[in-house]
């Protein structure tokens, strides 16, 4: 859905969040939720127009009631429904009666609720698409649009509710107010807040599409319990990584037991939390993994969207900070590269006699005698950071409260706020603990433009995933999204499970090198076919019913010349006596294979996101330490060799242990075909494996594979 | 240092904190840390006499001022010390001369500042020795008994300062008051805070030992640069164990960037990061990485102290918070036990109907329409708790201002008193996000003896930490402090490095079994042992000066009989060619070892913690992996049987692919017996190492082995 059809949606949720008037329906002064509502819209969007419905009221929320929708006497841009479950349907025909296209839904009882409420779900589904309504919920909190003005939100908004840089999309009603109080408590202001309950028509794609588009949003914050429409959801998150604005998600399910838990009420599937980091980490999705680094993340990305590099100065006037600080930039992949000769020559002229000045920067407490210090070492540190850093990180206390002396510290914020301007590169402020940003500090910082990363860790983690995002952005922007092969036919034949033997072929008809091989259907074929390789020889049973060989000894390994004949028998009777109903289809016979390094290549299907590449190393590297990189289809060759990179025995393919390094290239290009053979067969294909892929050196070749066809068949 | 020494040094700084007047020495308006000292003692000791004495000043701080020590004219019990760094050595006279013992040093320029600042220190200390002086810092900010009230502490304390259950040290005067802001922000009391500054007499263990046997303490946070007195730490972590007195430590240095941050400022050397990981992890202390988890640790310590175990019943309005609950409960081994069918069926009846029941339970939203829903379900769940489960988790969203109905909130909160009270197991409240504790809620959760967890993931997190701090004190408890090995004569001749041939007799004589071999100094000789052994046999060239035998090729495997005595010219030859200086000591020759696991037994000295075991499974798995588990000595089998189970291929030794499973009582025996050796060597050993030690089944023996002594002898 992109380029007019996107454009669509945009336009449709422009106009749905941008209203000027909002109708309630079932308003009360019973409900809290009627309550709420009425005062976040009388609160915050002071030039909306609101009007209250309800049958048996006269007046409700000190305001005049309309019987009912008919008693409208002007157009309404959005009506807000708090009816009960069983009339919501009804009222929604009302409302496009009354020619209202914008519906919130507040009632739940739908699909959350069992097959009743699913079916009722799919009638208000159905309705919507008849009467052309665009409709948010049910089940959700309706939305929060801080930008625009409009606050349609059933639970109460404390003040003050600030205007700034992130959108916030929620699929958990319940902890909407509490990321919202989290972000007002740090200092964060937002474009549009939406809670989008059952997703039954709006999903949390189309309310992304919006604030990519959306000028007032530079970061959107995601709380996502199911990606329901991954196809949607890959789309616009390719469309965030055009635009450039960072999808920062904390989606759950990373557990089975919370698998669970959101199945319960949600009602989607949670695929492997495996797949869904490979996913987002290939869409450029920032996940993470607290409601804290949710926000802290947003909020610095929202402030400091320009900052690409690694590179930090830091000036603080702890000791102990700077540990904090070091430990953490290890962990980050961030850098504080050493201050030059003549940066450092000054900063010791500056400071007391005591201090050792190197980057990261203590200033040294006796910044309580003598404040000017830590200007003034960031005015040095200054000099010179055009080039040598990215950033520089001011990491202290702000006054939370109001001090005797204010004058005080208005003038040192203004000299702050000069020097971050005087600065070639930006500066971040970071105070040493996580703490609210107090009214009065948030005035100090508001007033001169400046922003403050709450906390040590919380800030430097930020940090990290701003790099992190700009380099899998900078990467995406420059291969672009990966090229869908095209369909392949699928082969006659394809059902149940292939076994080596019937898969080698198609393997081999797409290029992939297999080891050779030849399927002997008696022992003298079998004995002519190891004299024409010469050697040893690996012998292998092969029957449509037998899926792994080796479970009943069907594998023969460095056979001499005058033991095929007795092997081949051997091979044929295991399998009589394991699977007396299976028919063999005879003996596969190939040269022996031994060194190099082994590794798994498997395509599977995800229920979600569909072709799933996995790569490993062989033996213990999969079995015992579970150690392979996921990626969902379609990869380019580029992703391919950062999988290897992620592999922990990757040193192996660069010759560790004595091992013939191996010709990465090749190795890549061949894992390229693999996966391109699996993505191309589509959906007829379940799983492709190939165990072993045998590397060594330059030579890359299948040693087993197998596949599995979606349509089961008659095999086993 | 126990017993007596151990309630000396606990008399000692109970008099140092439990003061009642104070002398600020160098006390000056013109100094922000003197002004704020004062205001502190003014504001928060109350019961506190306060002296000023400055030379030249007639009046300071609103106060007349002593010229001298001299004017005093009644005991003082603290001097504060705030004078210029060359006057401090010469006030320490005066204030011995004045008769007062208690001396905090507030002034830089001492081991901190180079060579010239050490030798100061070093003067200092011989200089409190001789006076009986007892002196916290120099370079520190004093401290802040909030529960005895005297709080002579250099940067201004904002208002509240609660007593409360958390005693607080830190190395770092930087960050003190961060943290103090962070505990009162989370609504933590404190009994105590000291900033430890260089401790050139009293050390970071000196105040533990205190906070140990102070009764309003129940948990000790730490900020740790560095362990300076392993031993006295160590002694004061099992006290801490004994009393069960949990130990939350933030030590920075992890990364190597981090460890020369800490150089810089403190003069003390980090060890390497896994080895404080391990030796913490032994001695129980619960370590942290964050100031936030600092804090949100050890507040939940503070206050739930008594929850042992891991099962959780959780309540809850948000769905959202139920799956972030079960993802941190998968993450830290805590646990959502199924409701019991009642339960279940109770709270069917209670919830609405689109709600689905279940633990972590989701009340919904509809909370907002009834509120009483919440606590009936707690007291529906309740009912059951007694044996299943071993908390109540409640974790909701509490007033943070004053409503417009507060009589409601309070009533609520009552409500929800008396519910706690009634549970048969402790309740928990968390809120859904963290935030500052304001001062409203703090009152309604305080009056009613609540303390609230801020933010599910922090929560989750203390929680956890909770469970495993119990199971490790309650192992240790069990076993008790690991027996330190009787102390083993150091073999003659033990200097430089000892290869296999030379050290092989000191393993046999302790007992540890040595694969045979024999080692020959001909040709012929040689041959006969190979005979003697019958098969093939290993050989492996013997020389005081070739430590590693496999560098020039010097090992033979696999050698038939009649290759015996041309391998061992050839040997010869390669140890002529690679040292032409070396002796040649022989060969050994031994019997062909195959087949088994194969690990690392190593014990090396780290310079903070002496003796350090590191156990690992051989090949891949160190080389490439880098996976060994590691110990500070003395250590018991039991905890190397835990060590063992700590490897990533663990599986390996209990049969994974296809190996024989291995005796693991027979390889702990082994590794402990050599555990036992090289600690009982005491410190004329630096290093020993085995590798590999074979394990096949039950046969357990040493293949190869090094040992280096401290002394470096001639040998290279």
């Amino acid at each position: 859905m992109r380029g007019a059809a996107h454009r669509e949606v945009v336009d449709r949720m422009r106009a749905f969040f941008g209203g000027k008037s909002v109708v309630l329906i079932g308003a009360t002064d019973r409900s809290p939720w009627s309550i709420w509502t009425h005062a976040n819209l009388r609160q915050y969007s002071p030039d909306a127009v609101v009007h209250v419905v309800h049958p048996h009221h006269e007046e409700v929320h000190g305001q005049a009631v309309l019987k009912s929708l008919k008693a409208l006497d002007e157009p309404v841009d959005l009506a807000y429904i708090m009816v009960p479950t069983s009339a919501v349907l009804e009222v929604m025909n009302e409302v496009a009666d009354a020619g209202i296209t914008n519906v919130v839904i507040l009632t739940a009882g739908f699909g959350e609720a069992g097959a009743e409420g699913a079916e009722l779900e799919s009638r208000l589904v159905d309705l919507a698409h008849t009467r052309g309504l665009t409709v948010l919920g049910p089940n959700g909190n309706g939305f929060i649009n801080a930008a625009g003005g409009l606050t349609p939100y059933s639970l109460l908004i404390t003040p003050p509710l600030e205007v700034g840089p992130v959108g916030i999309v929620l699929q958990s009603g319940g902890l909407a107010s509490a990321v919202l109080a989290g972000a007002q408590a740090r200092g964060i202001g937002i474009s549009l807040l939406v809670s989008t309950g059952n997703e039954a028509l709006t999903s949390a794609s189309d309310i992304m599409r919006y604030l990519i588009e959306d000028d007032q949003t530079k970061v959107i914050a995601a709380f996502i319990e199911s990606v329901r429409q991954p196809d949607e959801f890959r789309e616009v998150c390719e469309l965030a990584l055009i635009a450039g604005k960072p999808i920062v998600a904390l989606k759950t399910g990373r557990s089975e037991a919370g698998a669970k838990a959101a199945l319960a009420h949600t009602g989607a599937l949670a695929g492997d939390d495996r797949v869904v980091d490979a996913a987002f980490r290939q869409l450029g999705v920032i996940r993470v993994n607290t409601l804290e680094e949710l926000l802290s993340t947003a909020g610095y990305l929202g402030h400091h969207l320009e900052i690409r590099g690694r590179r930090i100065a830091a000036i603080t006037p702890s000791g102990g900070a700077c540990d904090l600080l070091a430990d953490l930039a290890s962990e980050e992949q961030l850098e504080f590269p050493e201050f030059p000769p003549d940066t450092l020559a000054e900063l010791g002229r500056l400071l007391p006699s005591f201090s050792n000045p190197q980057n990261p920067l203590d200033v040294t407490g006796y910044i309580v005698m003598d404040p000017r210090i830590a200007l003034q070492s960031l005015e040095i540190v200054g000099r010179d950071v055009a080039g040598n850093y990215d950033m520089v990180l001011y990491t202290a206390t702000i006054p939370r409260a109001e001090p005797p002396n204010p004058a005080m510290v208005e003038e040192r914020m203004n000299a702050l706020a000069e020097a971050s301007k005087a600065l070639a590169v930006p500066l971040i402020l970071q105070s040493l603990i996580s703490l609210d940003v107090t009214p009065y500090s948030h005035k100090l910082l508001g007033d001169r433009g400046l922003y403050l990363l709450s906390g040590i860790e919380p800030g430097m983690r930020a940090i990290g995933h701003g790099a992190r995002y700009h380099d899998r952005r900078d990467r995406w922007l420059a291969v672009g999204p990966p090229i869908t092969t095209p369909t392949i036919e699928v082969p006659a034949g394809a059902q149940g499970v292939w076994p080596e033997h019937m898969v080698r072929g198609l393997l081999e008809a797409h290029g992939i090198p297999v080891a050779p091989a030849r399927l002997a259907t008696s022992a003298q074929e079998a004995k002519a076919f190891a004299e024409e390789f010469g050697g040893p020889v690996a012998m292998k049973v092969a029957s449509s019913a037998l899926a792994h060989k080796s479970d009943i000894g069907g594998v023969a390994l460095g056979v001499d010349t005058d033991q095929v004949t007795s092997t081949f028998d051997d091979l044929r009777n295991r399998l009589a006596v394991a699977l007396p109903e299976a028919t063999l289809d005879g003996v596969l016979v190939g040269p022996m294979r031994t060194g190099g390094v082994e590794l798994l290549v498997g395509v599977v299907t995800d229920p979600t996101w569909g072709k799933v590449l996995s790569l490993g190393l062989g033996g213990v590297w999969v079995e015992v330490l579970g150690d392979v990189a996921l990626r969902v289809l379609p990869v380019g060759p580029g992703e391919i060799n950062v999988m290897l990179s992620e592999l922990k025995g990757a040193a192996l393919l660069s010759g560790a242990r004595g091992t013939r390094p191996v010709d990465i290239d090749r190795l890549v290009a061949v894992v390229y075909q693999i996966a391109q053979l699996a993505e191309g067969l589509g959906e007829a294909l379940d799983t492709l494996e190939v165990n072993p892929l045998r590397v060594d050196g330059d030579c890359v070749e299948v040693l087993d594979a197998l596949a599995v066809w979606r349509d089961e068949g008659g095999s086993k």
